[in-house]
């Protein structure tokens, strides 16, 4: 925003090639990454063109997919080979997910056989699973090899610096023993027996394990890389903590926009089309809207007293309102407490105990606030069933709010569909009816 | 849930301490820690004295300080000093926050010299800062030295595994020059100077920077440890990707919550007493109930027209919730984009154009598909009054889920807080006010 900031765009646009490599020299991978996104498909070759190799390659890894592969499509195909050759294997499958189907078979091909195999091995498991995210690549060693030998195990590998941060300890059969970290290794006395150097507690996942789990147990265990394993335990690959995070990252853009009503968007905003945006909350929108028609009909059934006494229609929309804001608080929170593992099903006698307890709590203050402002200005009359639906309303939706999604969890439906507005909309109808039972009854209307 | 499962409290009740050190030696020290959370506080230290050292400190460091301070409170004074002493300085950090003001005096009063200086430090710098969730153990290497004395100096720091993943190098004055990962010294020929294996792509947050934007730069550049500076750029620790993944967890839960309507619980759901949980929801739920008022007032201006054609209080939930919808689904995902830094505040006109085109196509579809439905039931002067409420009202709550946002971004405050329940009582008396607008000019009561 501050008017001295130079951005990529500018630079771009004044053709000032010697300028725009200083900038370039001065930014982080980064930034360029973060600047190239925002610039026009089109222009973006221009800047990308100057960076040295090593850079590039840092560049395109920043970037999201989505961009990867329209960079791709603007430079030319020699380029593309390079910087595709050059990524971890996940990334590489994760953009070939991206790309049309031809332009990916022919990126396949030209890649050098083994990084076609571990490609392939990769996109041969379930999107979303461990194995799609884990690195195929890393140096495994035995827990009777020393120290020093393992070492010159790691030196002579030539992987890259994040495969090797944790090492698995396999035996003859490829089953996994167990992990050493990296720097336990290196300062241990040179012949200390790797055997010695295990870590007691070794995490594990299986590679049809669901990413997100995965990504979790990682982040629960405070741990730089988990080894995956075959159906046979035989370890097959290494997750690590770098992909953990985008998994997560990913993961909580879906439940949030669940949490909003909307379908998650799996391309970054600007990137996406007006009509990929409208799309991913019609249905919702829609869905929300035909049940929304259930208000219709309970209203429509006391027309005649609405006719009668039209101060009634004065609070409809502040008593849904009400009972909506409740449920979703409810909803939002037992959800979130799901996600992190806070509460599982068996603790579902335990949240309903609570909700209904919080439920009560916060309709008797809203109940009893309400009371002498509608006393004021209507009767009495009308603030006894305010308040007492103000009451009822926020217990009931409270109580459903966190009864809904471990029902829906139980029924292997995530959690998350149970978002605000969802909620909101299904407590509305039988607000409603709370309220005209009350008045009638109250009222004797 | 399944009924062969063991689990904790039943060992524990069963009073069998064979089988309970069993059960202890199988479980890893994450799953010890989830079933001692869910015990109740008296009952912890039983399996917890069960436990070896290293394992016990293992299990305790995988608690949530909310339980670390309960079990401390449970546990006799020698074995606390243990476990105390043996946490990373920025976990002391956290828990110390947690117990209360004597208690914490005490424990840092226990704590040897060395342990007691780094942990006072960290607590000089304010809450929710990179300094406070940085570990200020690190080992420093200079441009000078070989590959081979700079692992001579990682071997006799005797730091723990991941204090050491990155090495950062520093001049005379403690300037940071750069960082070096240990697998790259680990690999290189042992003559090779650290200036060589220095990444050219160096970030670093400050001491005062926010602890999320500190874990986000870890999170988008893939790091495993960034560097923290001083206000002098001399550098005072590190901060570790298992951090930042806590941190961002936290973070989200925030958002999450703040999402929902709920102010942030800070601690997990089933240690909230009834009362806390209630209180974190009732100033919302107020506020809220006391912005919805507006709709009262609005219906109240429109309460002839009602009473002459009750058939307009039959759409009006409906009407209202489509807003509120409409609305809360585009602040979910622009809040998101924001968060994530997909979105910046220069992007503002962006935003609102496609906002506005995504609002035009939801609400011309809702508008058509009612149309003719409410024609059929009611009469088309009606249908031509729900269909022109629809699409405005869905144009106006997208406009407006779209603008607020960042407009509270401009103004310094969280964005979050324009969460789905806001929006849609925002948005509640704007959309009465526009279908009354238009009922009276189309049906000309």
């Amino acid at each position: 925003m501050a008017p001295e900031t130079v951005t990529l765009a500018d630079l771009v646009e004044s053709r000032d090639i010697g300028q725009l490599r200083d900038w370039l020299e001065e930014q982080g991978a980064l930034d360029i990454a973060d600047e190239l996104a925002r610039l026009e498909p089109h222009l973006r070759p221009v800047p990308f063109r100057l960076l040295p190799k090593d850079r590039a390659l840092a560049v395109f890894e920043a970037l999201d997919t989505v961009h990867q592969s329209e960079l791709l499509d603007a430079l030319a195909d020699v380029d593309v080979d390079e910087l595709f050759v050059g990524l971890d294997a996940d990334d590489r499958a994760r953009l070939l997910d991206e790309l049309p189907a031809k332009v990916a078979r022919r990126l396949l091909d030209g890649l050098p056989e083994w990084a076609r195999r571990n490609t392939n091995i990769l996109l041969g498991y379930p999107e979303e699973s461990a194995g799609r995210q884990m690195s195929p690549r890393f140096v495994s060693i035995r827990s009777s090899m020393t120290a020093a030998d393992a070492l010159t195990k790691v030196r002579r590998a030539g992987l890259r610096s994040r495969e090797v941060l944790v090492l698995p300890v396999t035996d003859d059969e490829r089953h996994l023993v167990g992990v050493v970290d990296l720097p336990d290794l290196v300062t241990a006395p040179v012949g200390t027996r790797v055997e010695e150097l295990t870590n007691p507690d070794t995490y594990t996942v299986q590679v049809d394990d669901d990413q997100e789990l995965a990504a979790r147990l990682i982040q629960e265990a405070d741990l730089v890389a988990l080894p995956v394993l075959d159906h046979e335990d035989r370890l097959v690959g290494v997750l690590t903590v770098d992909d953990a995070m985008e998994v997560i990252e990913q993961e909580e853009t879906e439940d949030i926009h669940r949490a909003g009503g909307v379908e998650p968007l799996s391309v970054p905003y600007l990137e996406a089309g007006v009509l990929l945006l409208a799309r991913k909350r019609a249905l919702w929108l829609l869905l929300l809207g035909v049940a929304a028609v259930l208000t219709v009909t309970v209203i429509g059934g006391f027309e005649d007293r609405i006719e009668e006494v039209s101060t009634l229609a004065l609070f409809i929309p502040l008593l849904i309102d009400t009972g909506g804001n409740s449920g979703a608080q409810a909803s939002t929170v037992v959800i979130r407490a799901m996600a992190v593992g806070e509460v599982r099903l068996a603790d579902l006698p335990r949240i309903l105990r609570r909700e209904l307890l919080v439920g009560m709590m916060l309709g008797a203050m809203l109940g009893l606030l309400a009371f002498v402002p509608v006393w004021l200005f209507i009767d009495i009359g009308f603030a006894t069933v305010i308040s007492l639906t103000l009451f009822f309303i926020c217990v009931w939706a409270t109580f459903a709010g966190g009864l809904l999604p471990p029902i829906a969890k139980k029924l292997g439906i995530d959690p998350a569909v149970f978002s605000a507005p969802v909620i909101t909309t299904l407590v509305d109808a039988t607000g409603l009816l709370i309220y005209f039972s009350i008045a009638v009854a109250v009222l004797g209307i």
